[in-house]
């Protein structure tokens, strides 16, 4: 799947300065495992000692861990990003074969580019439009009326219900369902009543969404994932929900409905953001954290319990229910503490 | 997608009285983005100041919240309630288009009624039974010996595996499996020894359940979904689960093999609850809140840990991995405040 | 779908000692609903009673249970063990019909085996190996160059993307995704530059998968799933995830990326699991732990924030927010008691 470059090639492309031979590169790999035909990097400076027993051809390396290094190597500002481009490069996306397989059912109604793939058992609805260099892998479902821009890729057994709008470039992992109903029922004495729901679902261009991942269509108005977003796997998105540009999500997030969060934001891995919330530009929520208000100042926010051993964790877990008596006995404490000195001071 | 109807025709069918024009609604609309077609409504007074700027052609209100109002309106007992109903008016789920499509592979030995509609690559095992009325969209799976009652909808992509049995009205969403295998394996010393999973997955009459929700057939019993249940996106229900009429459990909810949960409760998002408890018709369990014991009371339980900044979190988590020794220290110091106090006692 | 067979074969085969009539068993139930024909089992004391009055043709139990027990029943050392081993030959999966489904999309380039099941618009891509007694079930989507062992069943549904290797006899429930991209961006400054993720996803001899379950191809390493392993439904695997023999990961756990996870684990539902950390063998995860440390010694750990009722819960969570604080004031305390009670002792 891989391709060859020479790394003087690479290193123009992408703004770093190659020291050494021109070798060229077939693949990446880690410091550990890459051959002479690897690019590897270095990122985080506490690996450094792997720089001299690396068997890559070529390394990329920030100026300040470059020093002395008589291997070929490339000296980029961010090592990491300079990887990634490479990688790009070496492993691109695999080629667009136009054309609709035989077994693919395309409603006539549907309009579909000549220059997009189409393939096996693919549905695509009413009134759908796929754009010019879009492929639409096996299995997956395309509703009526779903627009899909320029270069779309769906991963096999991808569904996008009635009227999702997909931007340029949007890839979809397996699995992922966007344009369910959202969650939406109304009590009526002894029984819920369902509310039909009449948004949407709007991606921005060069979103990924991970496998497993659920995006609900809106209530009333649309849900919303902003250009650039990036959504992990298993990924539960409710109706009405906004995300803006270049926002990250960790795997396992839920986000209940009609929450608002900002543009670039990263919110770590199993995050339970709770509904009708406003999320500011660039805050940061940890790994497992559950939102339960709004933020208004970017920066990192936390609150996971910490682990312990089963046995401490009983004992303060004990604790934890008592904690408001706890504070009420030392508030007690206080009080008698200072009848105390006060009464000691009095003796002086 | 939507049809029009008479507001006054929407009023008298759920009961509720119109003031002003007998407006022609096609759709409906929140307040702010209404436009003179659509019907709006007023749930939460808060926003009672939209009432005069909304272009909604009619809004539904409390009667508390009318007085005054001069544009069409009508009052409702419940308004969300009556925007509910009202929107199944104006977008009923589109009609049934009995048949077979010819790409579905229906088994020779299944009962497919004349009156339900089969979509492409729907796969149909021997045995099953599809009554009138039921639409099952693209690329879905009815395994063996499975029931569907009357009118159900699977959307794109559901798996029913062998045996499960549908109730009537019933819509699974994409991507949802029911009746998949139950998490049953036995020690055997130096590996596990998987347990066959016999019984099977029950599913009540106007079920609603969500995407990539899984439900499992049971071990020995069968998992039962109680009529009327509000199941959203990304659950996970495990073995032998019984989950009560008009229970409603929000988005990345886990329930555990054997627990029981009662009728009309509300399980907020994220919640997760240990297999083998009983929870009691009508508990609310808040978002994100692990529950490891059974509930016998109604009413609200929570406990999920309170997001802060992350530098204050990293003191408060400090402190809780000592709380048992911070409440041994303040017993410690009660008992020293009470002899220091009995000894001033002496004193005086 | 089960079949009939003597209790003495079954406790022949299996160690156990057959205590009168020799019954012939068609299936398995629980003791309070077991007929004539049903093995049952006591696997907890604590339901010795229903010795007497369950209907069940015979029940497996240990010895320290079957003193006076006048009904048929099999001794064995671990009775829910010899439960599961009959039960296996009670309900044999069902027996592989090889041969390609007409509708199923096979690449010229892949190679199945004659002895190998291929369901109803099964997709196969070029250079994939299916082995002799695979089943594969419909709408599956088996990718370029993957390879199945032998005996892999593969449930409706199941997408398993370029260069998976599956090993012998695994079983890989309805909708999982195995080989989806890993979550590897890198900021470029104002926008995420998507990382390839070139690595691979190896699923070792004899592992259990479950529904909805998503297990990311590593970016530059392998992500390896340890023979034995047992994955329930809605699991998160990331890249470069490594995961040892024989371990169990119960419903709804995330694994962050480059964790590594020992041999004979159990990792309890909803726990999540921080990168980069390396958890020993046997060690013990309680549900809804947050592990954000490596595990070094074996055992049991927890800590998920208990459960309230919402009144208590919202005393307590006020008051962990001043924990630091509630600390600080407690050490306070103890320096004044301190200098009382040396003055005190002073003035005796």
């Amino acid at each position: 799947m891989s391709t060859s470059i020479r790394i003087s090639e690479l290193a123009t492309r992408f703004g770093a300065v190659l020291h050494g031979d021109d070798v060229l590169v077939a693949r990446v790999a880690s410091l550990e495992s890459a051959g002479p035909d690897a690019l590897s990097f270095l990122a985080n400076p506490r690996f450094k000692s792997l720089l001299e027993t690396s068997q890559a051809g070529v390394i990329a390396v920030r100026a300040a861990d470059a020093a002395g290094l008589q291997r070929p190597h490339v000296v980029a500002k961010d090592p990491y990003l300079f990887y990634a481009l490479a990688a790009q490069q070496l492993y691109p996306r695999r080629q667009v074969n136009p054309g609709v397989h035989p077994s693919a059912c395309i409603d006539p109604a549907a309009n579909v580019s000549e220059a997009a793939e189409i393939g096996p058992n693919v549905v695509v609805g009413a009134g759908a439009v796929i754009d010019a260099g879009c492929v639409v892998m096996a299995n997956s479902y395309v509703g009526a009326h779903v627009e899909l821009g320029r270069d779309v890729l769906l991963h096999p057994g991808v569904t996008l219900m009635d009227g999702c709008v997909i931007g340029d470039r949007v890839v979809i992992h397996p699995g992922a369902v966007l344009g369910s109903d959202g969650f939406g029922n109304a009590w009526a004495g002894d029984h819920w009543e369902k509310i039909p729901q009449v948004g949407r679902v709007l991606i921005g261009d060069d979103v990924e969404i991970g496998s497993c991942t659920t995006i609900d269509r809106g209530a009333l108005e649309d849900t919303i994932i902003g250009q650039g977003a990036r959504i992990d796997n298993l990924i539960q998105i409710a109706h009405n929900v906004e995300i803006g540009a270049h926002t990250a999500l960790a795997g396992c997030v839920g986000i209940a409905g009609s929450t608002k969060i900002g543009a670039r934001c990263q919110i770590g891995g199993a995050a339970m953001i709770s509904g009708h919330l406003e999320i500011c530009d660039g805050a940061v929520v940890l790994g497992g954290t559950l939102v339960a208000k709004s933020i208004r100042e970017p920066g990192a926010y936390g609150g996971p319990y910490p682990m312990q051993a089963h046995s401490d964790w009983v004992k303060n877990a004990a604790q934890l229910r008592h904690l408001g008596e706890l504070a009420q006995r030392v508030r007690q404490l206080e009080k008698n503490m200072a009848s105390l000195k006060a009464a000691a001071g009095d003796e002086e």
